[in-house]
């Protein structure tokens, strides 16, 4: 059974060495002192590696089951989701005024990497419910809010989100469920929507679907989309829960993976529901939700990446195979272990050095939200609208391809399900899919956001990386990591340029280069992470630090992200610039 | 339910078009016209693609279960092998005397990857008797061969390869397994063997197990290895089977994928074997087993990205979402179909390009051991045992990767069990593990056959692409193929002087970039392969063919891979050259 230990020194080491959240501006950092922090870290660290991890293999291995409309939750599921109801987990980054305790979304963020990396299946249950409460708090009337969201935010009702139906995912224009207007002021909502993450299930009292569907007479298209919002049984005047409304599961799926979590067809047969921002204007509210949602798949890419390479790790450190091909490391034992052999530490080096890198990445990430939402910083809300695609897009494929050099790292025994390294990649796999595909995501960040404001954030973004650069040239110890990160950042400029180019010409010129572009400014990201890391290591050990190991092995780590990561941009830029001509060279029917 | 279309066209063309196999100076070659390969490649065609491929689905939902120590595989797998046998294509390539057809390799190999395709866990049980065949033609006696390969051929017994215990799989030199010599020329086999493919079933009268043991008082470590035969069932003077020998199946193993294939925990109780080739040179002779096993598991990793690019093709065409950026391609549709987008074009033709340039490359590694082994070319062999490694890692590799991306174009469709696309996944990621997990391959390739016979075979293969760059240099239409395959090789050759002037000082500055080196040969010889196809479609194109559409669609093909998959080369030499120092600068403790 594979162990799981919350980063909670790391998290430390990223928000107080690195991102001094204790000494930014805005509203609620002021209390985010290191001994703070820690305790709330400590204690979500417990109820991970403690409540939730236990039950990863559980969930895998019983997953969930319907029977006469019931939905019920693998063993254990239950206990375990009122030990989080009862932390007041959920409500960690949510107002005061509806039970929460406000603490920054930063803090948030770090809590959801810790249950994703413990039970991805689990977490959902709680990090769906948390987006749709966002989005009611963003978008609800306070009647709605009132309504919804205490109970949303102690996890008494969880939340879901429902977009997709069988004929369209990405494309939500195309969708045919309706809401007819009533006289009361709410909404008959009659569809199939299919693939809801936690659609239905017993760990709670009631769940409130957020749903996007038609008004009919609307104007076509993804234009005519409204959200609404449609709990499974109707809220009584007193609060209490009352009626079933006409919404069912009609089927619960088999998947790859994320198997303790229910993935539910919904039937909504006149389902009485009530509009959730205006009409005609549901993919504005779905966003707030979906861009949280993001950053939250994103991590789930991280947290899978996390747990697969600490078992890896031990699994390096104990399995005895082979010997030192400079000379024997263990000659007591009958051979050395397997991270003696460069090609295993190459694999770990790959796996810690992303890991590492993308925490600092979303950590850094939550605080342009927090700046953009408490502090009502545009410019940090732009930049993080630039980097949710790279946070999604990035994390996800880069760290499910870390969790199968993880499960290669066992050999055979990765690949039966003893060991559960097989699961954390068939759980990890559907992180690179929903909340919008990756193609999805490359389309997003090359499509829109790199125009966004006239180019405003990417070039906020290229100036970030060159001022730091030239803050630290002087630096001893930092130029072989300036180099690199120099280096890279300079074709990732290119590929911008190449794209402005000839994208005016041809749409194709650009979208070609998408994903290429995705993954170049990832890289560009956790080099510039590194970079920071690497500045804050040196200073810590220019100070005197306690712990002087902690920080030559965060050096050692940025560069090996600078020498064996960061080359992967200059294949990027081949690629972009090799235009749309040998992608679309052929014709449909040539395929 | 997804399809396959076994590729006889395309195999076609490349032993015919490309490879000319018709009139290469190989015993056997001359038979192998047009007219005769194609009625062969048919035959396959229709055995995998109707009787093998609607299994596949079957079997890993059915798995196989272990009662009363009897193996049950999945409903349809014994009446399909019964047809696998009627067919007599275990016996394609293997010697007339002892039943077989004697047909070259190459078409074994075709054979072989359309199994594959169709139902790899079901083509194992015949891959690996094929297998134990092997090694017993080449190193049984020839009461021995009389004694099983006859019904080994035929499929009525099926054979198995006995080398893993728990605590060993690489380094085989730890093994308990202990063979104790007896009176009358036999051994009495004991210990436990794990991960054995194929180890018990119900579909064959016998099977033959090829034991790894070391016999008491012999020399330590790997040097002390025996090959041993130990038959389920003893076989009597006759011919038939008689007494049950002391070996079952203790256990089968849950895993990943490939759950149509019994995977055994073997108990050897005291079970009576003979002798394979000599005492102690155990590894000798089951390398004749493994070398084939490992050729034919880079063909898995092709095979499975080739049915998974079909499937996803066919639901590129289908599937609506979307419209095309340079406008409406089918206003009479709500939508476009996937296939418009740039994004999807990238990933299929990154597939169709891996798929086709795979295909030629192990076909033509195929004439090599044709070449090698029925024309004693000593070249050729040195050559494919150079390009053994590449085969087995690089294919399966990016054969993974493929069938990921594949399954990433079926968006939730994917992930879901309904559409096959995730057993795709799951059945390939074996392939990465199994017959020397690819960073021995890798280790293979850098630590020993690069300077295998002085660094003749790289030498040769380093003159190879060079004379074919120059040769067609002059060609029209050449050369955008051209000068990205001699940037590539160039490269390639500066990896590998990199390991020559670092790796006398230090070979872990060698062996730190040994799995880059196996992906940078790979995209070379990949590289070649296309430029070999680009030739021959410019000349058929330039003799009048019949059909043009082909062989301009290879033609964009090759400079897709030319433009979009190549410039990973770059990539590899950078990580090479930045040597051991980021890969080991950690010690184990800091990890």
């Amino acid at each position: 059974m594979p162990d799981y230990t919350a980063p909670t020194k790391d998290m430390a080491y990223v928000l107080h060495d690195v991102l001094k959240v204790q000494d930014r501006d805005i509203p609620g950092y002021a209390d985010l002192e290191p001994d703070f922090t820690t305790a709330i870290l400590d204690e979500a660290a417990k109820i991970a590696s403690d409540v939730l991890a236990p039950l990863n293999a559980v969930g895998d291995q019983e997953g969930c089951t319907l029977e006469n409309g019931v939905v019920r939750t693998p063993k254990g599921f239950r206990d375990a989701f009122e030990q989080v109801k009862e932390g007041g987990w959920t409500g960690l980054d949510m107002p005061e005024e509806y039970g929460g305790q406000n603490l920054p979304y930063v803090m948030g963020l770090a809590l959801t990497e810790m249950l994703s990396a413990a039970n991805q299946a689990f977490a959902m249950y709680q990090g769906l419910t948390h987006g749709a409460a966002a989005a009611i708090l963003a978008h609800g009337t306070e009647a709605q809010k009132q309504t919804y969201l205490p109970d949303m935010i102690s996890c008494n009702w969880t939340g879901t989100m429902n977009l997709t139906e069988s004929h369209c995912g990405t494309d939500l224009g195309l969708m045919r469920t309706k809401a007819v207007p009533q006289d009361d002021g709410s909404y008959r909502i009659s569809g199939e929507k299919i693939f809801i993450s936690s659609g239905e299930h017993d760990m709670a009292e009631n769940i409130i679907h957020l749903v996007l569907a038609k008004i009919p007479g609307g104007p076509d298209g993804i234009k005519g989309v409204s959200l609404f919002i449609v709990p499974k049984f109707l809220v009584k005047d007193d609060g209490n829960v009352g009626e079933r409304n006409g919404v069912a599961c009609g089927s619960i799926e088999e998947k790859m993976g994320i198997h303790g979590n229910s993935t539910c067809v919904m039937n909504y047969d006149e389902a009485q529901g009530w509009l959730l921002g205006e009409e005609h204007k549901g993919m504005r509210a779905m966003f707030t939700m979906m861009n949280e949602a993001r950053i939250g798949v994103g991590i789930q890419g991280l947290a899978q990446a996390d747990v697969a390479y600490q078992n890896a790790l031990t699994y390096a450190k104990e399995r005895l195979q082979g010997r030192a091909v400079t000379g024997t490391e263990n000659p007591e034992g009958p051979a050395d272990p397997l991270i003696v052999h460069p090609d295993i530490r190459r694999a770990l080096m790959d796996q810690k050095s992303f890991v590492e890198g993308g925490r600092a990445f979303v950590l850094w990430g939550a605080t342009l939200i927090d700046q953009a939402h408490r502090a009502k910083d545009a410019d940090a809300d732009g930049l993080i609208s630039l980097m949710t695609p790279v946070i999604k897009g990035f994390l996800t494929d880069q760290g499910y391809d870390m969790t199968v050099l993880a499960q290669q790292i066992y050999g055979g025994h990765g690949y039966i399900e003893e060991h559960g390294m097989s699961q954390f990649t068939r759980d990890a796999r559907i992180a690179m899919i929903y909340e919008g595909a990756n193609g999805v995501q490359a389309l997003d960040l090359v499509g829109r956001k790199l125009a966004q404001d006239g180019g405003k954030h990417v070039m906020a973004f290229f100036e970030m990386v060159k001022s730091f650069i030239k803050d630290n040239a002087e630096v001893e110890g930092m130029e072989p990591i300036l180099t690199p990160l120099k280096q890279a950042s300079k074709e990732l400029q290119s590929a911008g340029m190449f794209f402005m180019q000839e994208g005016m010409k041809n749409p194709n010129a650009a979208l070609s280069g998408s994903y290429d572009f995705m993954h170049m400014m990832g890289h560009v990201c956790l080099g510039l992470m590194w970079a920071r890391m690497a500045r804050a290591s040196l200073d810590a050990l220019a100070n005197g630090t306690s712990d002087p190991d902690f920080h030559k092995t965060k050096l050692a780590t940025a560069r090996y992200y600078m020498a064996r990561r960061l080359p992967a941009t200059t294949m990027h830029l081949a690629r972009i610039q090799s235009g749309a001509d040998p992608v679309m060279g052929l014709a449909a029917d040539q395929f």
